[in-house]
């Protein structure tokens, strides 16, 4: 009797939003792929599903990998801490009991998997026990600055990519010191970015991104936006080449 | 007699170097592109014309943009500035009498066009007098992270981008004050980079990596590279992550 080979673990970067914006070559793994992992939160299928659904196999095995239910608790406390430990643990299980079965799984990652994203938590946990490959995406920050028709940073010049969860003093300290920001994460934070940019002088450059790239994606000064209201998908933009050749 | 009806300006991100890593939407976009436009130097087709080279319609229009050759002059005097920009209104008018004629034409961008790409001088020249469509692309250092198989940036962290242009005492500050950083235009600024790394305390984490995605590309432990010669299509990454749960 023959050992099962083992199958093959590939993280899929399925870019900002729209389809089209996917690479050949993810499309190429998920007409590959016979399971399709995905992170959502329960009762939400994830953005990332919905970017792929027309380039699945038809008998495509899915594995949605369910976020445990924290918002009561502080990301910082250490019962969070153990609870997304031990979730990360658990869907590195589920996908590794699949590769055992000599399947090829696909886990996708919206934007890129390696730039702030869940798949890194899987990757560490498999990559030296299974074959596997990394197929990087475009980012959403690249979507957005098209979205918006920002040329970003030229030059000599540094861009900053901050989380919107830091610290207002850090934000602003950050954004004082640097030609051109990204910030991710804004959602709950859009107030306290709003002022950090005002401190720091950023404000009338800022440019405010909901949904880059997908069905009703736009961009608007972040000045001109009158409320502090952000879903998940919405960036800041603050460009650099400020004096343009 | 009707007046022709303006053509389209698409500026167009290749990705990183291999070919398989173009969008779909990027694939398209050379499909229907009646003139291909794309910056070179003399002597050296341009390696995101190799990229695209299968996708490309059998009768294209080609036309090259060739830098003028500066490298006598240093990059911060005014002689420079002065031949670098007529160059750049030169290929804008090359562009837009193309686009006068009803042609379309695609300009192509290594990476993503409006990050750190020479695509942003025509685009702010040109957006404005005709209809025009930017294409998002996988970045290079996206690429050179892939090839590294080293997750980048999680959570909270801040990631810093940094031309090794800068000088050393600017690139050791910044080094030392970000969770992650990634180091473009190394090439001949490798020494440099190198002892910032140190001075900063990161030269340990920091992997080089050369052609990224392309044919032969590699990475490997900076620390662990015994000279200071790098080509054009390098990168230094130096990962966040530290405690990694
Ligand atoms: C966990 S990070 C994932 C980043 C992703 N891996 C990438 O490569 O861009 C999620 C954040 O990305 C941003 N984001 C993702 N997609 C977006 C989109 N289409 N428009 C605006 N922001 C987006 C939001 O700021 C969101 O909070
Ligand atoms: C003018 S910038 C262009 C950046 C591009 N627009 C992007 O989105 O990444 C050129 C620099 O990108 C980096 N680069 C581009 N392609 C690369 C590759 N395949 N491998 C390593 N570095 C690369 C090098 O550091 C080079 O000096």
């Amino acid at each position: 009797m023959n050992a099962q080979p083992k199958g093959r673990l590939i993280g899929v970067g399925t870019g900002p939003g729209d389809p089209e914006l996917m690479t050949l070559k993810a499309v190429r793994a998920l007409g590959e792929a016979e399971v399709l992992a995905h992170f959502a939160k329960r009762g939400n299928n994830g953005n990332a599903r919905a970017i792929v659904a027309q380039y699945l196999k038809p008998d495509v095995v899915e594995l949605p990998l369910f976020y445990p239910v924290t918002t009561e608790i502080p990301h910082d406390h250490a019962d969070y801490k153990a609870q997304i430990q031990g979730f990360y643990e658990e869907s590195a299980e589920q996908v590794a009991s699949h590769l055992d079965a000599g399947r090829t799984v696909a886990v996708l990652s919206e934007g890129d998997p390696f730039f702030y994203g869940s798949y890194m938590h899987l990757h560490v946990r498999l990559a030296s026990r299974y074959p596997t490959q990394v197929i990087p995406g475009v980012t959403a920050m690249s979507g957005c600055w098209t979205q918006a028709g920002l040329p970003l940073v030229q030059g000599d010049e540094v861009l900053s990519v901050l989380p919107g969860t830091m610290s207002e003093f850090e934000l602003t300290r950050r954004l004082a010191d640097t030609h051109a920001a990204v910030i991710m994460k804004v959602g709950r934070n859009l107030s306290k970015v709003r002022r950090a940019l005002e401190m720091s002088g950023r404000l009338a450059r800022a440019v405010y991104v909901e949904r880059g790239t997908m069905d009703n994606g736009y961009s608007m000064p972040l000045a001109e936006k009158t409320d502090d209201r952000a879903p998940y998908f919405s960036i800041v933009l603050v460009p650099g080449w400020e004096s343009r050749p």
